[in-house]
């Protein structure tokens, strides 16, 4: 048998694997950066890029001490222009770290670096964390597709997800030949997660003769933006070790917070204060891309894997790791600088804190001016963004503009967001590219433009709507 | 349906999956070295990890332009510090990538990076290559397992590999559940390749229903070290374009070339100048893992596509990249000043071209000192490394070895070293991880210790194996 090698004969699970977040309407987008470069005349000079959260390419600077110990790593000669505890810090990577930025480390991640992500954890969660469970990875969508790789046999094998739910999970799952199982949010009550709903989605996918294996958390919210209560992880952690279901804890917005009385808790923390450990088996992700760093370029993060896992378990998911060698060392080395900062006291704190400060100052003002600038658009309504990087506004559409959807076999959400671009050079993703309950209308919008940016977004946004619905009046 | 999350309940390909690069015996050495660590008497006082090809590890200094680039890429503070050329470079990064090193670029990698590596493809074969041919990605493996994810639908898909092989290749073809079509080197002409013997393997998995997809060329050799011909390349290229195969071309190793007469030529370049690439698809890859540079904790390097390729298939490869993000940017950086480094009249030249001559002829000087004493040793004889970084010597046990290993059902050649290490701390990696002609038997090893401890390689090896061969007697 000899077949060409074409669209029809390869793998199908590539070809039907979705991911919105890079797909069409930002491949489109960037035709018309090039088209503008080019000299063409379009209804913007700019294309503003908000489909992904990818804060450095909208201006955010970043953090100085990170990037000032990488080039002090990297270079002897610059040595004498930094504080001690630059110095410091870059001296203990080049003393531990066996052959430097330049070397393979083992599969996990380089042990010193492991240990500054315990101190870390240990920290955060006031319960000491242990080395051999934390797994550096080259951000968390790395240790994504080490688990469904582990996870999914074959199309019986089930993951449940949020339904909306950041896109690498599903696009993962196609990859992998796993089925989705979708529990939804419920917008109504600023997209809280109901213990009783997921119950009866998971009792109707084993009535199906799914093999349901795991639970994914996403907290703070992809694309949602809500940050679950405590209650509301603790049922949740129980209804895994009743249900043996894996807990997947995507953790990488846990520095974004900015609604006033809500804070990160960890499914960490949540599993091992109800010394849950022995009987379920849990996963959290954490990345250097989000929080207030935002060094998405750096490709780094960690995965830890505590609780009731088996050995064998362990040990395929780290020969995985082993066969992609290692993940890049500054990704490594930006992860243990992330979850162990300089702290009071440090030379370099000072600087350091301001930096930080004020980056989460302002992405909170911006996720206020959006998030008011859409509440204000007939037939929009947007539930606050408490955390992550994300307003995910619900848009009723008039019925005339569903029905030329219908009829032109398109997408209205799509259809709505490819306008936006036309109309605007904004990039947003359109709702289906996270999923929805069926007949309602979103799409996924960063609020990272910078500060001066982001009321010329909201006035754009604003001009667009109010034109699209007298369209359809 | 219910199953606790087990070994026995997980994909079993995972299970399946062997990289002995990092397999058992580097575990073992692993917890050697903590034993040193913590004062344990051994007979040895350090482990040689002579397993992987990762030079920084074993000593190896960075390439200084390389380093300070990055530095001055990463932190404004230190442009004092260099030549007008590093900061030319950089100011160019900063300028041209979007967000800088902190920021995802596109699934590609960036495109003035991207430009600077058809710069030195285009010098390296005289023939001009084109940027959307161009792919920069994680390492070499990433750019496979991507391909290995395309071509791959089930076992009745097939790809031929050389035995021996570097492990990766059976590694994801056992992990997308393909099968490995072996076609054996030819050890007796310095590892050659024989087309016939090629054609004889193909029409055999032919004939047992095997849908053979493509076929992998590693050249320079790994583990084997061996440059093919000029004359072997084109009649691989046409074979491939008369049976309808990709070429996947491994070429990490173009730049470790030692042997008088001998040198690198593309298969680009064979593929281009014979005309074949209306009627066969190529894929090379290039590391900076290897080379003079040996940059392996960058994770770095590019996949380069041409030929007859259908668009949708070239589609489904560039979505894996996006969903897997964007190749980490430092990385991206050094993959495009590895392929474009400074030339003569740049103020770094001078230095960049003394360190690189430096580094290659230390290389080809210890792959001598090696392979002679190799060679002296009873009953082995080593193949002179043309290029790579590796020894494959054979080996031919005594038989009461043979039987002892048969009756304890262990892999003589794993035996081997594992008796290697626990005596002389030298990590190697027997032959049967590569693959090797059934009754034969052969080990890997690094020839990158430093001048200083190669030597010391040598002589603990010629004891280790008199001691050895004398107990079998």
């Amino acid at each position: 048998m000899r077949d060409a090698i074409t669209v029809g004969t390869i793998n199908h699970r590539v070809v039907d694997a979705e991911y919105a977040v890079r797909g069409p309407i930002v491949a489109r987008a960037q035709q018309l950066e090039r088209a503008l470069r080019d000299g063409e005349k379009l209804p913007f000079d700019k294309v503003v890029y908000c489909n992904i959260g990818n804060p450095h390419s909208l201006g955010q600077r970043p953090i100085s001490f990170f990037r000032q110990v990488l080039a002090a790593i990297d270079c002897e000669a610059v040595a004498g222009a930094f504080a001690a505890d630059v110095l410091e810090r870059a001296e203990e990577c080049k003393r531990k770290i066996k052959g430097g930025t330049g070397a393979y480390s083992e599969s996990k991640g380089v042990e010193s670096l492991r240990e500054r992500v315990v101190r870390g954890i240990t920290k955060r969660d006031g319960i000491p964390a242990n080395i051999d469970d934390v797994y550096l990875i080259d951000g968390a969508s790395a240790g994504c597709h080490y688990l469904m790789n582990v996870l999914i046999r074959g199309e019986q094998d089930a993951i449940m997800c949020p339904i909306p739910q950041y896109p690498l999970y599903s696009a993962a799952l196609t990859l992998y030949g796993g089925t989705l199982t979708p529990y939804y949010l419920d917008e109504e009550t600023g997209w809280s997660m109901d213990v009783e709903h997921v119950k009866s989605q998971l009792n109707a996918a084993r009535a199906q003769g799914k093999n349901v294996r795991a639970l994914v958390v996403i907290n703070p919210g992809n694309p949602t933006g809500n940050v679950l209560s405590d209650d509301n992880l603790l049922d949740i952690a129980k209804f895994c070790a009743d249900e043996g279901l894996l807990i997947i804890s995507d953790e990488v917005y846990q520095e974004n917070i900015y609604a006033d009385g809500k804070k990160f808790k960890s499914m960490r923390k949540v599993v091992l204060e109800a010394g849950l450990d022995k009987r379920v088996a849990l996963a959290s992700f954490q990345s250097i891309s989000k929080g207030y760093y935002g060094e998405c370029g750096r490709r780094g993060g960690f995965m830890e894997l505590i609780g009731a896992w088996e050995q064998g378990v362990l040990d395929a998911i780290l020969k995985l790791a082993s066969i992609a060698l290692c993940p890049n060392l500054a990704g490594q080395i930006v992860t243990s600088m992330v979850m162990d900062p300089p702290v009071e006291g440090d030379p370099s704190y000072k600087q350091f804190a301001q930096e930080r400060d004020d980056i989460l100052a302002s992405l909170k003002r911006r996720s206020i001016t959006l998030s008011n600038a859409l509440n204000s658009l007939e037939g929009v309504t947007c539930q606050p963004a408490d955390g992550a990087m994300y307003c995910f506004p619900n848009l009723v559409f008039p019925q005339k503009f569903l029905d030329e959807c219908a009829a032109a076999n398109k997408v209205a959400d799509a259809e709505y967001c490819t306008r936006l671009l036309l109309a605007t050079g904004i990039v947003t993703v359109p709702g289906s590219g996270f999923g929805q309950k069926p007949g309602t209308w979103h799409f996924r919008t960063t609020f990272l433009p910078s500060e001066e940016d982001i009321a010329g977004v909201a006035v754009k946004l604003t001009n667009f709507h109010g034109e699209f619905m007298s369209q359809y009046k």
